[in-house]
């Protein structure tokens, strides 16, 4: 198996899929392509049409973009446990994934994830709401998970993956969040799986300016 | 089963859940709420907390989002058959769902959904590439499928819903697309389920201004 990946310090979407493989405990390869390249689009024809990342191949099944690679890991090696069980929680998980992977145009175009940055940024109204509906959906669950704060469900889940790389922007612009969706965001930060992809993001070098949007601090 | 859409005109996600339920012969009550107006967001919120259509409401479980309304139509009802059943195809099935629901960002803001309309339109460099790939998607499966040109796969599945509402885009803004990717369109348009969506569509008369792009020909 095979995961193709952009930057860890930029690709958000990348995050995702390589903590789903990490989470399912899978063994796969790791190939990095830097972002924005003209080596990225020479690689990454070669494995899918889409010309994306993530993409994951796993002998003849090539498998691309983060939600379908999520679902496909579930259904192929985790039979459908990366999912709650209970129906109403598992209808539920799905639906803020899939609302995560569509939406939030504003706030993913306006704070590009930049691991190893710590900046200020000015934000407009649409991306304030997005803040805002992610902060609803992860203090709800805080509030409602027995035994909570830990992961959104009572365990890791697709939801968590979706939202990973969110937990990295907030960081980085150190967004202002309530007590439970904060305690969310503190969790996250210590998987050890998500150190891993952090550490090896600070040892990153390439510099993608598209996505070094706000002022230092 | 209470399925709560907008306007049939103009809502392209509720488009591919109220075929999904359809096309799964699923019995449910029709709940359509009038997009941009204040009883839209009186009403959305009392049946899901994201204010969005589609909302699926089946007894205790609510879902929403198109993505995971069918995910969970296929996992709940259909036993899995919404997805071709080899795993190569199964897999590439849901990256291409995947790639239009997170993607073509161009292509859905400059083409809004408008059934009723027949239009020209001056698209941007990035939603002519949006046509392309969706184009190359297309024409690909009508090669590849025997028999074809029917369904992106051997049977209905989840990435025809996906791509129900670009259809009607592409028909509104005469889409000029190569001779396979034109057949699999016409093939859709012949879908009965689609043309009661039409039929229904072509009877409303509210106008939402943002929606109305392009010049009429």
């Amino acid at each position: 198996m095979q995961l193709i990946i952009g930057n860890k310090n930029y690709s958000s979407w990348s995050l995702r899929a390589w903590l789903m493989v990490n989470k399912a405990e899978l063994t796969f390869e790791e190939i990095l392509l830097p972002l924005d390249t003209p080596e990225f689009y020479r690689e990454i024809t070669k494995f899918n049409p889409a010309a994306k990342v993530p993409t994951l191949v796993d002998n003849k099944v090539t498998v691309w973009d983060s939600l379908a690679i999520c679902e496909y890991i579930n259904e192929t090696y985790m039979n459908g446990r990366a999912l709650p069980k209970d129906p109403v929680e598992r209808a539920y998980a799905r639906s803020i994934s899939a609302e995560m992977h569509s939406g939030f145009n504003a706030l993913r175009n306006e704070m590009p994830m930049n691991i190893r940055a710590t900046r200020f940024i000015e934000l407009s109204e649409q991306a304030l709401k997005d803040i805002q509906r992610i902060d609803q959906i992860w203090s709800n669950q805080m509030n409602m998970v027995d035994g909570g704060c830990g992961w959104l469900f009572e365990k890791w889940s697709i939801a968590d993956m979706m939202f990973a790389p969110v937990v990295m922007r907030f960081k980085t612009y150190q967004v202002k969040l309530s007590p439970l969706a904060q305690q969310y965001l503190d969790f996250v930060l210590t998987d050890p799986d998500l150190n891993r992809w952090i550490d090896e993001a600070l040892k990153e070098t390439l510099i993608v300016e598209i996505d070094e949007a706000g002022i230092d601090v």
